[in-house]
Protein backbone atom coordinates (compact mmCIF):
# COMPACT_ATOMS: atom_id res chain seq x y z
CA UNK A 1 0.00 0.00 0.00
CA UNK A 2 1.54 3.42 -1.05
CA UNK A 3 1.67 6.00 1.52
CA UNK A 4 3.48 8.29 -0.73
CA UNK A 5 3.22 9.25 -4.39
CA UNK A 6 6.49 10.60 -5.75
CA UNK A 7 6.13 11.65 -9.19
CA UNK A 8 8.47 12.52 -12.17
CA UNK A 9 7.97 16.22 -13.26
CA UNK A 10 9.34 16.53 -17.09
CA UNK A 11 7.03 14.85 -19.39
CA UNK A 12 5.02 13.52 -16.20
CA UNK A 13 3.80 16.33 -14.86
CA UNK A 14 4.86 18.92 -16.92
CA UNK A 15 4.15 19.30 -20.36
CA UNK A 16 7.45 20.34 -22.03
CA UNK A 17 5.51 20.73 -25.80
CA UNK A 18 5.22 24.40 -25.25
CA UNK A 19 9.33 24.31 -25.94
CA UNK A 20 8.94 22.44 -28.92
CA UNK A 21 6.95 25.16 -30.34
CA UNK A 22 9.59 27.64 -29.39
CA UNK A 23 11.71 26.23 -31.23
CA UNK A 24 9.66 26.28 -33.99
CA UNK A 25 9.03 29.43 -34.09
CA UNK A 26 12.71 30.04 -34.37
CA UNK A 27 13.78 27.58 -36.59
CA UNK A 28 10.42 26.66 -38.92
CA UNK A 29 10.04 23.69 -39.75
CA UNK A 30 12.97 22.46 -37.79
CA UNK A 31 11.16 22.91 -34.10
CA UNK A 32 10.53 18.98 -33.94
CA UNK A 33 13.33 17.50 -34.70
CA UNK A 34 15.65 19.80 -32.73
CA UNK A 35 13.64 19.02 -29.44
CA UNK A 36 14.08 15.74 -29.65
CA UNK A 37 18.11 16.26 -30.24
CA UNK A 38 17.87 18.34 -27.91
CA UNK A 39 16.14 16.00 -25.17
CA UNK A 40 18.16 12.95 -26.77
CA UNK A 41 21.22 14.52 -25.82
CA UNK A 42 20.34 16.54 -22.09
CA UNK A 43 19.64 13.45 -21.15
CA UNK A 44 22.97 11.56 -22.55
CA UNK A 45 24.61 14.17 -20.67
CA UNK A 46 23.41 13.51 -17.26
CA UNK A 47 24.30 9.91 -18.02
CA UNK A 48 27.39 10.54 -18.77
CA UNK A 49 27.84 13.18 -16.25
CA UNK A 50 26.91 11.26 -13.77
CA UNK A 51 29.54 8.16 -15.12
CA UNK A 52 32.07 10.42 -15.24
CA UNK A 53 31.46 12.11 -12.09
CA UNK A 54 31.63 15.28 -13.52
CA UNK A 55 28.06 16.34 -12.28
CA UNK A 56 26.64 19.70 -13.03
CA UNK A 57 23.44 20.86 -12.91
CA UNK A 58 20.19 20.06 -15.04
CA UNK A 59 20.16 23.78 -16.12
CA UNK A 60 23.92 23.47 -17.36
CA UNK A 61 23.61 20.03 -18.82
CA UNK A 62 20.22 21.66 -20.59
CA UNK A 63 22.05 24.67 -21.90
CA UNK A 64 25.00 22.53 -23.56
CA UNK A 65 22.84 20.15 -24.98
CA UNK A 66 21.26 22.64 -27.09
CA UNK A 67 24.05 23.95 -27.57
CA UNK A 68 25.26 20.73 -29.47
CA UNK A 69 21.57 19.96 -30.91
CA UNK A 70 21.46 23.48 -32.97
CA UNK A 71 25.35 22.84 -34.26
CA UNK A 72 24.06 19.56 -34.72
CA UNK A 73 21.53 20.54 -37.04
CA UNK A 74 23.52 23.49 -38.58
CA UNK A 75 21.23 25.94 -36.59
CA UNK A 76 22.41 28.99 -35.44
CA UNK A 77 21.53 29.71 -31.70
CA UNK A 78 22.35 33.40 -30.23
CA UNK A 79 22.24 34.15 -26.09
CA UNK A 80 18.81 35.30 -26.69
CA UNK A 81 17.29 32.52 -28.11
CA UNK A 82 19.19 30.03 -25.48
CA UNK A 83 17.45 32.37 -22.61
CA UNK A 84 14.49 32.21 -24.28
CA UNK A 85 13.95 28.51 -24.83
CA UNK A 86 15.69 28.37 -20.95
CA UNK A 87 12.77 30.32 -20.27
CA UNK A 88 10.22 28.02 -21.38
CA UNK A 89 11.73 25.48 -19.20
CA UNK A 90 10.10 27.81 -16.08
CA UNK A 91 6.18 28.34 -17.16
CA UNK A 92 5.43 24.94 -18.68
CA UNK A 93 1.32 23.64 -18.34
CA UNK A 94 0.90 20.64 -17.00
CA UNK A 95 -0.72 18.23 -18.41
CA UNK A 96 -4.93 18.39 -18.63
CA UNK A 97 -5.78 15.62 -16.56
CA UNK A 98 -2.95 16.16 -13.48
CA UNK A 99 -4.34 18.82 -11.34
CA UNK A 100 -8.09 16.57 -11.21
CA UNK A 101 -5.61 13.46 -10.57
CA UNK A 102 -3.52 15.15 -7.78
CA UNK A 103 -6.67 16.76 -5.97
CA UNK A 104 -7.87 12.81 -5.80
CA UNK A 105 -4.58 11.35 -3.77
CA UNK A 106 -4.36 13.71 -1.46
CA UNK A 107 -4.83 10.76 1.34
CA UNK A 108 -1.47 10.13 0.48
CA UNK A 109 1.81 11.87 0.60
CA UNK A 110 2.81 13.54 -2.36
CA UNK A 111 6.51 14.34 -4.02
CA UNK A 112 8.29 15.11 -7.09
CA UNK A 113 11.64 14.13 -7.57
CA UNK A 114 13.16 15.50 -10.71
CA UNK A 115 16.34 15.90 -12.16
CA UNK A 116 15.73 19.38 -12.63
CA UNK A 117 18.15 21.96 -10.54
CA UNK A 118 16.72 23.83 -7.95
CA UNK A 119 16.99 27.25 -10.50
CA UNK A 120 14.41 25.93 -12.75
CA UNK A 121 12.43 23.30 -10.71
CA UNK A 122 12.07 26.18 -7.94
CA UNK A 123 9.92 28.54 -10.23
CA UNK A 124 7.92 26.10 -12.23
CA UNK A 125 6.15 24.02 -9.41
CA UNK A 126 5.49 27.57 -7.92
CA UNK A 127 4.14 28.84 -10.66
CA UNK A 128 2.38 25.66 -11.41
CA UNK A 129 0.11 26.30 -8.12
CA UNK A 130 0.49 22.84 -7.17
CA UNK A 131 1.16 21.49 -3.74
CA UNK A 132 3.38 18.90 -2.84
CA UNK A 133 4.99 17.68 0.90
CA UNK A 134 8.34 17.62 -0.84
CA UNK A 135 9.85 18.82 -4.20
CA UNK A 136 12.86 17.26 -4.32
CA UNK A 137 15.76 17.61 -6.97
CA UNK A 138 18.84 15.50 -7.51
CA UNK A 139 21.26 18.36 -7.09
CA UNK A 140 21.88 17.80 -3.90
CA UNK A 141 23.40 14.43 -4.33
CA UNK A 142 25.41 15.47 -7.60
CA UNK A 143 24.29 12.86 -9.28
CA UNK A 144 21.26 12.00 -11.83
CA UNK A 145 18.33 9.59 -12.04
CA UNK A 146 18.17 6.01 -12.50
CA UNK A 147 21.42 6.12 -9.55
CA UNK A 148 19.71 4.42 -6.83
CA UNK A 149 20.92 7.29 -4.16
CA UNK A 150 18.48 9.88 -6.08
CA UNK A 151 15.20 7.50 -5.27
CA UNK A 152 16.62 6.79 -2.05
CA UNK A 153 16.50 10.68 -1.32
CA UNK A 154 12.49 10.51 -1.41
CA UNK A 155 12.51 7.60 0.94
CA UNK A 156 14.48 9.74 3.40
CA UNK A 157 13.17 12.92 3.01
CA UNK A 158 9.32 11.58 3.54
CA UNK A 159 10.37 9.31 6.20
CA UNK A 160 8.58 6.15 4.41
CA UNK A 161 10.50 3.25 4.18
CA UNK A 162 10.55 2.13 0.51
CA UNK A 163 7.89 -0.53 -0.29
CA UNK A 164 5.39 2.50 1.12
CA UNK A 165 6.04 4.46 -2.24
CA UNK A 166 4.82 4.53 -5.34
CA UNK A 167 6.34 6.13 -8.35
CA UNK A 168 5.14 8.08 -11.45
CA UNK A 169 7.20 8.34 -14.28
CA UNK A 170 6.69 8.70 -17.96
CA UNK A 171 10.02 7.76 -18.81
CA UNK A 172 10.30 4.49 -18.49
CA UNK A 173 14.14 3.92 -17.83
CA UNK A 174 13.02 6.12 -14.56
CA UNK A 175 10.18 3.90 -13.48
CA UNK A 176 12.27 0.94 -14.00
CA UNK A 177 14.89 2.67 -12.09
CA UNK A 178 12.62 3.59 -9.01
CA UNK A 179 11.35 -0.08 -9.27
CA UNK A 180 15.02 -2.00 -9.33
CA UNK A 181 15.86 0.73 -5.79
CA UNK A 182 12.46 -1.15 -4.69
CA UNK A 183 9.34 1.57 -5.16
CA UNK A 184 6.31 0.49 -6.53
CA UNK A 185 6.64 1.99 -10.32
CA UNK A 186 3.79 3.46 -12.39
CA UNK A 187 4.86 4.18 -16.00
CA UNK A 188 2.92 6.85 -17.53
CA UNK A 189 3.34 5.70 -20.97
CA UNK A 190 2.04 8.72 -23.13
CA UNK A 191 4.25 7.75 -26.17
CA UNK A 192 3.23 4.29 -26.54
CA UNK A 193 6.76 3.17 -26.31
CA UNK A 194 7.80 -0.47 -25.79
CA UNK A 195 9.04 -1.19 -22.44
CA UNK A 196 13.01 -0.98 -21.99
CA UNK A 197 14.77 -4.34 -21.24
CA UNK A 198 16.30 -3.24 -18.25
CA UNK A 199 16.02 -5.79 -15.90
CA UNK A 200 11.94 -4.90 -14.37
CA UNK A 201 9.07 -4.39 -15.23
CA UNK A 202 6.75 -1.28 -14.50
CA UNK A 203 3.55 -2.33 -11.82
CA UNK A 204 1.67 -0.78 -14.19
CA UNK A 205 1.65 1.05 -17.43
CA UNK A 206 -1.39 3.51 -18.15
CA UNK A 207 -1.83 6.30 -20.57
CA UNK A 208 -2.56 9.08 -18.35
CA UNK A 209 -2.23 10.04 -15.06
CA UNK A 210 -6.02 9.67 -14.34
CA UNK A 211 -5.75 5.56 -14.68
CA UNK A 212 -3.20 5.93 -12.26
CA UNK A 213 -6.37 6.65 -9.49
CA UNK A 214 -7.91 3.28 -10.68
CA UNK A 215 -5.11 1.24 -10.41
CA UNK A 216 -4.19 2.95 -6.90
CA UNK A 217 -7.68 1.61 -5.74
CA UNK B 1 54.77 11.32 -24.89
CA UNK B 2 52.43 8.51 -25.23
CA UNK B 3 54.20 4.82 -24.29
CA UNK B 4 50.46 3.29 -24.92
CA UNK B 5 47.59 4.04 -27.23
CA UNK B 6 44.58 2.50 -26.08
CA UNK B 7 41.82 1.90 -28.73
CA UNK B 8 38.27 1.65 -28.38
CA UNK B 9 37.12 -1.27 -30.31
CA UNK B 10 33.63 -0.80 -32.21
CA UNK B 11 33.10 2.25 -34.63
CA UNK B 12 37.01 2.86 -33.76
CA UNK B 13 39.11 -0.07 -35.19
CA UNK B 14 36.05 -2.34 -36.38
CA UNK B 15 33.35 -1.20 -38.78
CA UNK B 16 30.16 -1.76 -37.56
CA UNK B 17 28.44 -0.82 -40.72
CA UNK B 18 27.80 -5.16 -41.70
CA UNK B 19 25.43 -5.25 -38.70
CA UNK B 20 23.72 -2.09 -40.39
CA UNK B 21 23.81 -4.25 -43.74
CA UNK B 22 22.39 -7.47 -42.53
CA UNK B 23 19.64 -5.91 -40.80
CA UNK B 24 18.04 -4.69 -44.07
CA UNK B 25 18.54 -7.56 -45.60
CA UNK B 26 16.12 -9.20 -42.90
CA UNK B 27 14.08 -5.65 -43.05
CA UNK B 28 14.61 -4.23 -46.63
CA UNK B 29 14.39 -0.82 -46.73
CA UNK B 30 14.64 -0.66 -42.39
CA UNK B 31 18.40 -1.25 -42.22
CA UNK B 32 19.48 2.03 -41.42
CA UNK B 33 16.82 3.58 -39.03
CA UNK B 34 17.48 -0.24 -37.22
CA UNK B 35 20.67 0.11 -36.62
CA UNK B 36 20.71 3.78 -35.32
CA UNK B 37 17.95 2.84 -32.95
CA UNK B 38 19.62 -0.21 -32.00
CA UNK B 39 23.10 1.47 -31.09
CA UNK B 40 21.16 4.43 -29.24
CA UNK B 41 19.41 1.79 -26.96
CA UNK B 42 22.70 -0.26 -26.87
CA UNK B 43 24.36 2.75 -24.83
CA UNK B 44 21.69 4.15 -23.18
CA UNK B 45 21.16 0.78 -21.60
CA UNK B 46 25.03 0.83 -20.87
CA UNK B 47 24.90 4.26 -19.24
CA UNK B 48 21.63 3.04 -17.39
CA UNK B 49 22.80 -0.48 -16.39
CA UNK B 50 25.89 1.37 -14.70
CA UNK B 51 23.90 4.16 -12.65
CA UNK B 52 21.48 1.83 -11.71
CA UNK B 53 24.33 -0.56 -10.63
CA UNK B 54 22.59 -3.51 -12.33
CA UNK B 55 25.05 -4.35 -14.71
CA UNK B 56 25.18 -6.97 -17.76
CA UNK B 57 27.22 -8.34 -20.19
CA UNK B 58 27.70 -6.20 -23.64
CA UNK B 59 25.96 -9.09 -25.51
CA UNK B 60 23.11 -9.76 -23.11
CA UNK B 61 22.86 -5.50 -23.41
CA UNK B 62 23.43 -5.33 -27.41
CA UNK B 63 20.44 -8.01 -27.18
CA UNK B 64 18.17 -6.05 -25.11
CA UNK B 65 18.80 -3.16 -26.94
CA UNK B 66 17.90 -4.92 -30.78
CA UNK B 67 14.53 -6.75 -28.93
CA UNK B 68 13.56 -2.94 -27.73
CA UNK B 69 14.64 -1.75 -31.32
CA UNK B 70 12.57 -4.25 -33.62
CA UNK B 71 9.48 -3.64 -31.60
CA UNK B 72 9.91 0.17 -31.89
CA UNK B 73 9.91 0.08 -35.40
CA UNK B 74 7.29 -2.55 -35.36
CA UNK B 75 9.60 -5.08 -36.85
CA UNK B 76 9.22 -8.93 -36.04
CA UNK B 77 12.79 -10.68 -34.48
CA UNK B 78 13.26 -14.14 -34.54
CA UNK B 79 15.49 -16.18 -32.56
CA UNK B 80 17.29 -16.85 -35.76
CA UNK B 81 17.52 -12.98 -36.69
CA UNK B 82 18.52 -12.52 -33.50
CA UNK B 83 22.07 -14.68 -33.64
CA UNK B 84 22.69 -14.25 -37.06
CA UNK B 85 22.81 -10.40 -36.18
CA UNK B 86 24.46 -11.05 -33.04
CA UNK B 87 27.09 -12.70 -35.41
CA UNK B 88 27.87 -10.21 -37.36
CA UNK B 89 29.31 -8.60 -33.91
CA UNK B 90 31.95 -11.62 -34.01
CA UNK B 91 33.25 -10.94 -37.75
CA UNK B 92 33.39 -6.84 -37.51
CA UNK B 93 35.76 -5.97 -40.86
CA UNK B 94 38.33 -3.27 -39.77
CA UNK B 95 38.49 -0.07 -41.10
CA UNK B 96 40.62 0.28 -44.45
CA UNK B 97 43.39 2.43 -42.80
CA UNK B 98 43.44 0.16 -39.57
CA UNK B 99 46.42 -2.48 -40.16
CA UNK B 100 48.44 0.11 -41.59
CA UNK B 101 48.11 2.80 -39.02
CA UNK B 102 48.51 0.17 -36.81
CA UNK B 103 51.73 -1.19 -37.85
CA UNK B 104 53.59 1.96 -37.90
CA UNK B 105 52.68 2.47 -34.32
CA UNK B 106 54.58 -0.81 -32.85
CA UNK B 107 56.79 1.38 -31.22
CA UNK B 108 54.71 2.15 -28.53
CA UNK B 109 52.34 -0.71 -26.58
CA UNK B 110 48.63 -0.84 -27.91
CA UNK B 111 45.90 -2.00 -26.38
CA UNK B 112 41.92 -2.16 -27.05
CA UNK B 113 39.66 -1.01 -24.04
CA UNK B 114 35.97 -2.00 -25.05
CA UNK B 115 32.56 -1.90 -23.37
CA UNK B 116 31.91 -5.69 -25.33
CA UNK B 117 32.02 -8.49 -23.08
CA UNK B 118 35.00 -11.48 -23.81
CA UNK B 119 32.15 -13.24 -25.12
CA UNK B 120 32.22 -10.71 -27.98
CA UNK B 121 36.07 -9.52 -27.92
CA UNK B 122 37.96 -12.10 -27.97
CA UNK B 123 36.32 -13.82 -31.11
CA UNK B 124 36.49 -10.51 -32.86
CA UNK B 125 39.80 -9.74 -32.06
CA UNK B 126 41.32 -13.54 -33.10
CA UNK B 127 39.67 -13.38 -36.56
CA UNK B 128 41.13 -9.76 -37.61
CA UNK B 129 44.73 -10.80 -37.15
CA UNK B 130 45.69 -7.82 -34.96
CA UNK B 131 47.98 -7.93 -32.03
CA UNK B 132 47.52 -6.07 -28.98
CA UNK B 133 49.50 -6.02 -25.69
CA UNK B 134 46.28 -5.90 -24.01
CA UNK B 135 42.64 -6.78 -24.83
CA UNK B 136 40.67 -5.22 -22.15
CA UNK B 137 37.26 -5.58 -21.51
CA UNK B 138 35.05 -3.59 -19.15
CA UNK B 139 33.09 -6.70 -17.86
CA UNK B 140 35.47 -7.14 -15.02
CA UNK B 141 34.46 -4.39 -13.38
CA UNK B 142 31.24 -4.51 -14.03
CA UNK B 143 30.59 -0.72 -15.18
CA UNK B 144 30.96 0.83 -18.31
CA UNK B 145 31.87 3.42 -20.05
CA UNK B 146 32.53 6.55 -19.22
CA UNK B 147 33.00 5.42 -15.50
CA UNK B 148 37.05 6.47 -14.27
CA UNK B 149 37.33 3.23 -13.16
CA UNK B 150 37.19 1.74 -16.86
CA UNK B 151 40.10 4.14 -18.34
CA UNK B 152 41.70 3.17 -14.56
CA UNK B 153 42.07 -0.17 -15.77
CA UNK B 154 44.26 0.18 -19.45
CA UNK B 155 46.50 2.29 -16.72
CA UNK B 156 47.31 -0.54 -14.28
CA UNK B 157 47.32 -3.29 -17.21
CA UNK B 158 49.39 -1.76 -18.89
CA UNK B 159 51.27 -0.47 -15.84
CA UNK B 160 51.97 2.93 -16.90
CA UNK B 161 51.06 6.12 -15.44
CA UNK B 162 47.74 7.52 -16.93
CA UNK B 163 50.02 10.99 -18.65
CA UNK B 164 51.69 8.75 -20.43
CA UNK B 165 48.81 7.22 -22.26
CA UNK B 166 46.68 8.30 -25.49
CA UNK B 167 43.58 7.45 -26.04
CA UNK B 168 41.56 6.74 -29.30
CA UNK B 169 38.41 6.37 -30.08
CA UNK B 170 35.00 7.28 -32.77
CA UNK B 171 32.72 8.39 -29.90
CA UNK B 172 33.74 11.51 -28.72
CA UNK B 173 31.55 11.14 -25.23
CA UNK B 174 34.17 8.11 -25.10
CA UNK B 175 37.30 10.23 -25.51
CA UNK B 176 36.00 13.00 -23.19
CA UNK B 177 35.63 10.35 -20.86
CA UNK B 178 39.26 9.40 -21.05
CA UNK B 179 40.38 12.75 -20.62
CA UNK B 180 38.49 13.45 -17.78
CA UNK B 181 40.21 10.65 -16.22
CA UNK B 182 43.52 11.79 -17.54
CA UNK B 183 44.34 10.15 -20.31
CA UNK B 184 45.43 12.31 -23.81
CA UNK B 185 42.48 11.90 -25.80
CA UNK B 186 42.13 11.72 -29.78
CA UNK B 187 38.59 11.61 -31.45
CA UNK B 188 38.66 10.07 -34.50
CA UNK B 189 35.33 11.86 -35.55
CA UNK B 190 34.32 9.49 -38.71
CA UNK B 191 31.03 10.98 -38.77
CA UNK B 192 31.73 14.96 -38.54
CA UNK B 193 30.08 15.50 -35.82
CA UNK B 194 29.67 18.16 -33.43
CA UNK B 195 31.97 18.03 -30.10
CA UNK B 196 30.10 16.64 -27.13
CA UNK B 197 29.61 19.72 -23.86
CA UNK B 198 31.11 17.59 -21.32
CA UNK B 199 33.43 20.42 -20.18
CA UNK B 200 36.75 18.85 -21.68
CA UNK B 201 38.11 19.13 -25.14
CA UNK B 202 39.92 16.37 -26.91
CA UNK B 203 44.07 16.65 -27.70
CA UNK B 204 42.64 16.20 -31.51
CA UNK B 205 39.96 15.59 -33.86
CA UNK B 206 40.75 13.37 -36.81
CA UNK B 207 39.14 12.11 -39.55
CA UNK B 208 41.13 8.64 -39.21
CA UNK B 209 43.10 6.43 -37.32
CA UNK B 210 45.99 7.23 -40.53
CA UNK B 211 45.81 11.06 -39.66
CA UNK B 212 46.54 10.36 -35.72
CA UNK B 213 50.30 9.06 -36.82
CA UNK B 214 50.54 12.61 -37.84
CA UNK B 215 49.96 13.73 -34.77
CA UNK B 216 51.76 11.75 -32.72
CA UNK B 217 54.69 12.64 -34.00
Amino acid sequence: MNEALVFDAYGTLFDVYSVAQRCDSFWPGKGAALSLAWRAKQLEYTWQRSLMRRYRPFSEVTREALAYACEALGLQLTATQMEALMGEYLMLATYPDVVAALNKMRNKKLAILSNGSPDMLEPLVKQSGLKFDAVLSVDELQIFKPAPQVYELAATRLKLSKEHIGFVSSNCWDALGAKSFGFSAYWINRAAAPVDRLGFRPDAILKTLGDLLEVLL
